[in-house]
């Protein structure tokens, strides 16, 4: 059950700990800051040398604090902190947002001084956001506990950078959004993203959430919340760091926090149905076009533009970030046509080829023809539109008619007009002049306009993409931990959870090798065990026709390797078949995740891969190999038939729930797992237990 | 030979034709801007029906002209252009600006109109450019002849669209930018963006070329003319599009032009040196990065922060451009530690950690250290600063000395300080605040200022490409062409320009079939000739043990399929072998181009090639192999021997060769060529005619 927040975020009483007067120090501008909403709050300030912080008293010690205390902010030394938290919790606080730096991130004896405090707070019923954080604002309640301020609006912003707020809220105005709430996560050592996340999708005032986050602590807990939080209908959108290399040394050294992989985040991504973004503008653009409801319901966009030029950049650009430009039905194009003049062209692009500059209400004709058409899910206007009302023209006089049309465009756009019977397709506007009247008219009624094509493109693409592409199926209860991690273990643990192996005999000696050949059917392949990269030692030989080959080779591989024991194995038919490799890794924050790609050296080199998170059903497996770049080679193509598709599934699923059930087992791989057309069968085994 | 192109870019005498009185109309902005430039030139207007216009006196008729004229510009209807043209010819003009439309675009009555004034224009001595254009502008020589003004700079802009300049003195004004001259190239039916970059190029006010083309016309001189202007010091920077299917659309509709496939365009700019850009935001930000000379040696990038968020996500982007963000070395990291204070992050993210808003000098010592380092080839500063002179900042008091601080570093990134013998690193920067005093000082000494960290990242990254990393070699003298374009002819002539083939004999009857049996040694590969996928027809058997069984295969192939013949060839035996597709491509821009991958159904599903202008050498074609994705597959990996890749080369560059010399062959291709650790032997063959 959801703890309750509600003191963070409309206390009716603050006490700011740590006040200053000195305004180069934080404690001066929190201050400033609170004195903001002290109309609306009870406000005390407390500063160890006393006197008044902008004309407002001050007390010397939280001991002179007159209780009860909500909510407070402390901003003191961290050896005062302990003194502080008990401070404000005997003034009975039951919400603490610590500034103070120096404690959990600071190495293991602050570590256990925060969890010490967390405890004690905990007891007390109280909640901390932080400590080593930049503050929180609630916007709608006048709560200003940060040095900066925000502008109002709708988007609540919970981030582990404080200066990527004041970035994103510089963004977000200048595209006309504001910000409802702002959390600096810090620590994370009481109250979790997953938490805010919860409360702000809870709030009437955020309709959309953004988050910025270094370190995702319980994963599976943000894929639950996000994915609750898209459900209904809150979007979240997310800005994680981490995927390169060089970030990850930065993200370790800088919170003292494990970045997770960015596949394993972007596979939790597809389950929650958060929108992934890469940079803080990526992040204010798409929070502009999801404010433009609805969003596309697919992936086909018109193109209109007056200039061919712009129109097949944008052409260009967005079929780079993956929206396809479908030419136009005749029946469409043949309406454009009756809107437009004999130059204009009306395949998709569609361009006026000067129309406009004749008549700038044709580009609200066309853009009435593509708003009623149904063969394309979103419109980007791109170039010249704006111009003439800009007051930067050459030809004068055509501002009116712009601005009449940018009206006309903007209650097509938001489905107000009989006509054509409207669609209500999403569009976004790149203009050269998007500050003109024309534009902002647009804006006004709800059309988003960007300065580029490229971030037009790139946010109806992604407010575009499905919004849910997995699903998170629940961890199984842990099932008895695996004895023994050798080749032989996995083999038999993994084909006791389903997969078919080619038949083995696992042999010590020259007798057990002997009725091993009888037993088996050759051709035989023999593998010596306990080496980690079998086929890079040389450990392993294929294409044994006899029982003499095989003891050839026996005696080969144990003058050389010297290994504890064998495995003798039938030689399976390559031919015809692909090799799959499937594996499965326990990710610190994520959990279980299941990987699926082609096998052998490909793999290595062309990094073809899926990931998932674990455990995923044959559905989902089946969904995860259609979207390797590979794919074409399972099915019918250049006269080989289609491999078993369905029982490679079947083998990733059964893999995926093994995974989810082993806690104890670090990594576990099938490599090559061949798929042929009747059937997959596991041609090897391994399993890494946690060291 | 160039032409002179002096009347052009710097007339003593202007003749205005079709000059108009209503501000509606292109003739009447034409005008105004003409006008601004009366002092430096002598101008005439020429309106059909007489009168002033903006106080100017007209004349009726270019017979009415004051010869001589310079320079004439063109904005009469269609019908009206032939009598404008020759009667400016006959008043001694020597450069024609046509503004007109509606003839060499327009269909073909149109282009023979085109044509036929074009050879009266040369005979006359004089040049044109257009018609179709809108215009042209020399802000050197107050050369004022489009609708629109253009903010001077350093810039030539050649571009196939006039709104994309209009877009680009914006984006390029908004970078303290500025533009030397501008030419709407139109149908490019006399003057040649070849000649214009060659002029540009020689322009002593031009620092760099900007282009915009949708069709290249003559695609081996641009290149030819855009590496000479890189070698002599002048960076081309080009928007050419038509990567998308949509954009192809666009574009053949558009100026009735053919765009060229993107892959040749990236494979022509790979010899030019010229960088590729894809919108215009990132022409403005390339030109910005190249204005701060040095442009990066190497990919390597320091990334220098004050606050983790923003150098994760830093490196995150740095990466995905295509940079390196390398650990600094323990020295240099040691001496980052005696610059800032304990918390800093010194390996590279390099993180003030807060030391910044301590003292914003910190930036600039650190910024030091990094400009003297050896280990990185640039630097990326991203963040906050700017923020304590931006008058936005919470602290206050700060604004001095970050503007000292940024005095500092525009310093030491010009080189002029002493200190750690500076190597002069290019910088960029990202600033939350970048109009803010601190990022001016930044700005006006040198150092590029971006809003977007993605923006400075791509910019970086453009700009520290290896200028050129192909050449273009010389066209060979055209062969005798090829007389037949069947398989055997195909393998004939390909084994004739030295490509090893495996051993195989054309029959065409049992007789034959048991003859090429002895002469050849099995196993057997039996082909169906006269199909074009022969292995998807099921035309190809192979495997075959004796005699016996090639007559069974051809028997069964024959009643199948009746072919005209059949190919009986030698197995080459896969082992250890790669397969590659080598082919050739004229283009009908650029010409020959040569094409090699890994072949097999990978080619069709990875699309992993490389392309190139041919013909290529055999350093160019080991060059080309070693950037496939796939590459690693070719050296020794996983216990597998390396293959022969000097062999590999060899067989391309004969191929490409072959190619260049036969303009008659639209393609051709070697598909597979097989690749063993001894040699190269192409084990099928292909040539496409020209239709």
């Amino acid at each position: 059950m959801s703890r309750d927040l509600s003191a963070l975020f409309d206390p009716a009483s603050i006490a700011v700990v740590g006040a200053s007067v000195d305004p180069a120090k934080w404690g001066n501008a929190l201050a400033v800051q609170a004195l903001r909403g002290a109309e609306r709050h009870r406000l005390q300030l407390v500063n160890r040398r006393g006197g008044e912080i902008l004309g407002w008293p001050t007390v010397r010690s939280v001991d002179d604090l007159d209780g009860p205390v909500d909510l407070a902010v402390i901003a003191v030394p961290e050896a005062g902190f302990e003194e502080a938290v008990c401070g404000v919790l005997a003034k009975g606080a039951r919400a603490i947002v610590a500034i103070t730096a120096g404690l959990g991130e600071a190495g293991a004896k602050g570590r256990a001084r925060e969890a010490a405090l967390i405890a004690r707070i905990r007891a007390a019923g109280a909640v901390l956001v932080g400590p080593n954080c930049l503050g929180l604002v609630d916007n709608t309640t006048a709560t200003y506990l940060s040095s900066n301020q925000f502008v109002p609006g709708g988007v609540a912003v919970l981030s582990q950078s404080g200066n990527l707020a004041i970035e994103l809220d510089r963004l977000l105005s200048a595209r006309g959004l504001g910000i409802s709430r702002f959390v600096s996560l810090g620590n994370q050592a009481d109250v979790s993203l997953v938490e805010l996340i919860e409360a702000c999708a809870a709030d009437p005032a955020t309709a959309a959430i953004a988050v910025y986050v270094e370190d995702f602590r319980d994963g599976r807990s943000f894929v639950a919340a996000a994915a609750a939080a898209v459900a209904a209908g809150t979007p979240v959108v997310l800005l994680a760091a981490g995927a390169s290399t060089a970030a990850a040394r930065g993200a370790q050294s800088h919170t003292g926090s494990l970045t997770s992989d960015a596949v394993v985040i972007a596979a939790a991504c597809a389950v929650t149905g958060a929108i992934q973004v890469r940079t803080p503008r990526e992040l204010a653009d798409v929070l502009l076009a999801l404010k433009a409801r609805p969003t596309p319901s697919g992936r086909r966009v018109a193109v209109l533009t007056d200039g061919g030029g712009h129109g097949v950049i944008a052409c260009d650009v967005a079929e780079a970030k993956g929206l396809d430009v479908p030419a136009l039905s005749v029946a469409t194009q043949a309406r454009l046509r009756d809107a437009l003049w004999s130059q204009s062209q009306v395949a998709n692009p569609v361009d006026l080829a000067g129309a406009g500059e004749m008549d700038p209400d044709s580009y609200a004709r066309a853009y009435a023809v593509l708003q009623a058409c149904d063969e394309v899910d979103a419109i980007l206007m791109t170039g010249y539109f704006g111009g003439y009302s800009s007051g930067e023209d050459g030809l004068t006089g055509l501002g009116p008619a712009e601005c009449a049309a940018a009206k006309q465009i903007a209650a097509d756009a938001a489905g107000d007009k009989p006509t054509y019977k409207p669609t209500h397709k999403p569009t976004a506007v790149q203009s050269i002049f998007p500050d003109a009247p024309a534009c902002r008219i647009l804006a006004d009624g709800g059309v988003p306009v960007f300065a580029a094509i490229e971030d037009a493109a790139a946010a109806l693409a992604a407010v575009a993409v499905p919004p849910r592409t997995a699903t998170m199926r629940l961890l199984p209860p842990a099932a008895e931990p695996v004895a023994a991690a050798d080749y032989t273990a996995a083999r038999t643990a993994f084909a006791d959870a389903g997969i078919h192996f080619v038949a083995a005999r696992e042999v010590r000696s020259a007798e057990e090798l002997a009725v091993a050949a009888d037993e088996l059917r050759p051709p035989y392949v023999l593998k010596a065990l306990g080496l980690l990269h079998k086929s890079d030692a040389g450990g392993v030989v294929v294409g044994i026709d006899s029982g003499d080959g095989l003891s050839d080779a026996h005696a080969r591989l144990a003058s050389k390797l010297d290994p504890p024991s064998f495995s003798v194995e039938e030689m399976a038919d390559l031919r015809g078949g692909v090799e799959l490799i499937v594996g499965a890794r326990w990710d610190p924050r994520f959990g279980p995740t299941v990987l699926v790609g082609m096998g052998g050296t490909a793999t290595e080199v062309l990094h073809d891969v899926q990931v998932a998170l674990a455990p995923v059903d044959e559905d989902e497996a089946a969904r995860m190999l259609g979207r390797l770049r590979t794919a074409p080679l399972l099915g019918e193509h250049r006269g080989r038939p289609a491999v078993d598709v369905a029982a490679a599934a079947r083998a990733v699923a059964r893999l995926s729930e093994y995974a989810a059930a082993h806690p104890e087992i670090a990594e576990l791989e099938v490599n090559p797992l061949l798929i042929t057309p009747s059937g997959a069968t596991a041609l090897d085994a391994r399993i890494v237990k946690h060291r």
